[in-house]
């Protein structure tokens, strides 16, 4: 069977990426889709407003044939890691090319830049230190290091989802990898819009925000399949926020000390002490953010500091889980074809294939379901019976 | 000016905290009543129903004229330690005597007991220990242990407030302090009634019950003030209890690996194992307690091992603040009396006296600060404006 991947957040899922799947079996002739999904916390550093579980029902719904989990250290992380997570566990599932959407469209466009980029990847490293060192963010920095080095590049880097798909190309690239790369052009929405548009077709940060405001306006965008799993799940949890989060991230910080705030990831520099007074002055998150941003790190960035902190993710830990890629293939859910892919490619597979958690052990495995836990605590809607992951089988469609 | 020291909770004052503190003042001729009341943290375990302000305005207005802050790690301890911590402030604070209710409420009792526990404590030590090897908790084991060891003692040690005035006692002689006892015979109530029965002096354990069951039926068991002061409260405060804090103690242990659950104080001896598996079936606190309790341990030292989970208090942390007596004298609130008393004893107190918490710095308190901090994000109905400890005066009557 010949399996094509692709790297989703599905946070909800709408009909751009019904389309993205549609047009990745179609385009690379595969007969397994292979999605690696983030789990309950996403590269934003923030909680999915579904769970994994609904979230993975919506992508077997869509098209999808394979659900794997990102593990939480990778599904939290910058675009470059998020990308090697992510490629990495498509290479060990066994899927002979990866299929992502692009303002571009043109794989060209990220090949030549990709060759661009290994003859001037010095030069660029002290571009975007000597930009870090004014000040500016990461983020920034790359995108304003990438424009000035790579004068002939057609790409536009300044196109959220061609940077995203650049970090593909170069992190199969970079580590030797055998997966081939596809892409689709992206229609209609732009990554970061915030209202609905026209056509059928709307970014999920305008859905997300529909979502909490003006619900009945979505159904447009969304797959039946998706509507229907979302009325399903307001039945037992609440769509989840960094709101949500808050009181109990206010308590987390609220009780510990300084050192304590520091010794988790991302939180150094002295962004222990903002954080601290920020918190104690904020009694919302937005209110929180909103004092805690500064030119020096971007939202993300700060939204990802304070997620490890409510996760309880220690520098150490999460260092020592970053060190090497995904060590296992977690299945959350399956179409019959995924069902057959899988014990097919059990035989071969260079990781452990997971499907019964009580069955396996590791550390990064404790992490995502401590995380998990939490997130499920905050949004069950009755609590009378915890749901537990333990107890969880993969979605079977 | 002479001074007579008290050892209070106040959760919440009563008609029988009345009684007690016009008998010490009339009883001992004192000119000024010291009460070393705990802060938002109690010696059960648990938090009080009402925040360390409140009370301390309840004792003020209830016959008290200063009123100092007994420190987290003694005011959660057990007795031999509560009673050191409050015994020796009392000392610092330079009161004469110190005055406690009884069942027995003969002072002669006491100190003969003191003297058969001084010839024969080795004797004591081994039984409670053998006790303690057959499985039995400590306070079991002491309470036996002292009962067979101490034949001639006409005290009887199976009266709550005989149990702690004999460790009021034995604190004072034991660490060779100045200060001397004297007791007050306790009238009406036992101490762990949960009944409010006849007359207008109930237990302090019935009128937290009827407080969250039949609210009216208490008026006849507390001051004026203390009902007014109530409504007040309410209009801000949660009653606070254990069930309030439940939901962020489980958020707790669910992020927290078992390495982690370990090194908090009290969690000890595989109990973190049993603990994390009963915080994932238990959706009350009550639920959770009554999957906990074993004969091993009380349920108080049950309730006190959750609590320092919740509070984020590390073994090291608490051990290193437990080597010594409490570092200060922290003043909660004073009449006028308190007020003219405490400028005259500034002089010769052995320790800080802090009024205005930004002046002072020590573990100690910033311990205290983060766990009230805490207390009152959870405690607080209308989140807009915090509540902060750093903010707060005295109280002043």
């Amino acid at each position: 069977m010949n399996a094509c991947g692709v790297v989703v957040e599905h946070n909800p899922f709408h009909n751009g990426h019904y389309y993205h799947l549609q047009e990745a079996r179609k385009q690379t002739g595969a007969d397994c889709i292979i999605a690696c999904m983030s789990g309950n916390f996403l590269q934003r550093g923030e909680p999915a407003i579904l769970s994994k579980w609904i979230r993975t029902e919506m992508a077997l719904l869509g098209g999808a044939d394979l659900v794997i989990e990102l593990p939480y250290p990778f599904a939290t992380s910058h675009a470059e890691r998020f990308a090697f997570g992510s490629i990495s566990l498509l290479e060990a599932a066994g899927a002979e090319t990866f299929c992502f959407g692009s303002e571009s469209g043109k794989l060209d466009d990220f090949l030549s830049t990709m060759k661009e980029f290994e003859r001037s990847h010095n030069q660029l490293d002290s571009k975007i230190s000597s930009y870090m060192n004014k000040g500016f963010s990461y983020p920034k920095s790359n995108a304003m290091a990438l424009t000035e080095t790579m004068v002939n590049s057609s790409l536009d880097m300044s196109a959220p989802n061609n940077i995203l798909g650049f970090e593909y190309v170069k992190a199969a690239r970079l580590h030797g990898l055998a997966i081939k790369p596809h892409t689709i052009k992206r229609i209609n929405a732009n990554y970061h819009d915030t209202d609905l548009g026209a056509g059928n077709i709307a970014s999920a940060t305008a859905i997300r925000k529909a979502l909490f405001t003006a619900k009945d306006t979505i159904r447009a965008y969304i797959p039946e399949t998706t509507a229907s799993l979302m009325d399903r799940s307001a039945v037992e949890w609440h769509s989840m926020s960094w709101e949500r989060l808050y009181p109990y991230f206010k308590y987390k910080v609220l009780t510990a000390t300084k050192e304590k705030l520091c010794s988790f990831y991302q939180v150094e520099e002295g962004l222990e002490n903002r954080i601290m007074n920020c918190v104690k002055k904020a009694e919302t998150f937005e209110e929180y953010m909103t004092l805690l941003k500064t030119k020096r790190y971007t939202w993300t960035r700060l939204q990802r500091a304070s997620l490890h902190i409510f996760a309880d993710a220690g520098k150490e830990q999460m260092k020592s889980l970053l060190r090497s890629p995904p060590p296992y293939l977690r299945v959350l859910g399956m179409s019959e074809t995924g069902r057959k892919y899988i014990s097919h490619h059990k035989k071969l597979s260079p990781l452990p294939i997971i499907t019964t958690l009580s069955k396996y052990s590791h550390k990064m495995l404790d992490l995502e379901v401590r995380t998990s836990s939490a997130y499920y605590h905050i949004a069950q809607k009755n609590r009378s019976s915890s749901f537990n992951e333990y107890a969880q089988h993969p979605v079977f469609t």
